[in-house]
């Protein structure tokens, strides 16, 4: 079909972050919000501060381009997982709850893109639905 | 029709205000700028002015992604609202010339995410036309 | 066809520059970088060095929106030309071998927008192919 690859809008989400803010640097805010291959991740970068700030911005901007209601502090932000694809740039995988409320939306893709300065990261995230 | 939900681009923006130099304590600035659904709405959050500055970067976004030709200080910012959806997301509806100027393009979507820090309020906007 | 003009993501991209942190001042960076269309642009406009600024980082934007493996310091900037629309409204035009990576990938259509503040620019590209 000619529309078969064609994309339609779900929403789009946008995020900054102090890099001072993110509390990297715990251990409970690290395990409870980012995946281990996440960590691994961000461990092995030049300022791994930044890329956690990053990623978290990024987490920020994918959920609010999902769209849902905020469960507040609630939020399953370990389920949104980041990680780099071939070029090294962001890619998004879903899981868990973040995954069924983004399947009952319709979306099959949300694309990122990340970029930080020395102390601020911010974060871009569209989600869209193929139609 | 597969393709009826189909999107097609039309333009983005983005925008980004220093909180400090939105002039969101002078009334006349506000009402000027912003409809009375934004202004109670603005009130009632816990930092009114991060609010308005937040708003006034969408609505800068909003009409950078139109495409259309800027009218300067007159351009009619109050014609591009910005209210919460039922999720609390910001939603843009347009009025006036904003609306018929958009409806001039074919665009029928504009979607929005805004982000503030202490200091900076920054805000992006896409908007589309069904194909 | 109803989805003759319908469109499919191919990658987002942002990014954010200290407008300090730009040597725009250094001749050698600015011809190696920039075409003669945007320095005559941006050498016309009342803060040049905002303006080199706003489009080293739209350069950026532009580059992760594509996709496409970093070739670190070689990659060729020049090659993504970010020029005024009849609106002012920044457009890319590509070139060399950012033209032939971006035409592998079937992307028909780069857009830009680009905000800058007294310290910091960012901009926001959004990459897409017709389906």
């Amino acid at each position: 079909e000619a529309a078969s690859n064609s994309a339609d809008f779900v929403g789009v989400g946008v995020d900054q972050e102090l890099i001072s803010s993110v509390p990297s640097h715990n251990p409970t805010f690290v395990s409870r919000n980012f995946t281990d291959a996440e960590v691994a991740y961000c461990t092995a970068q030049p300022s791994p501060s930044s890329s956690f700030a990053a990623r978290w911005a990024g987490k920020e901007a994918v959920f609010k381009s999902l769209g849902v209601a905020s469960k507040g502090a609630g939020a399953a932000m370990k389920e949104i997982e980041i990680i780099p694809d071939s070029n090294g740039a962001p890619s998004v995988v879903l899981h868990g709850d973040a995954k069924a409320q983004a399947e009952a939306k319709g979306v099959s893709k949300v694309l990122l893109s990340l970029s930080h300065s020395d102390t601020v990261a911010i974060a871009f995230a569209q989600a869209s639905k193929s139609s």
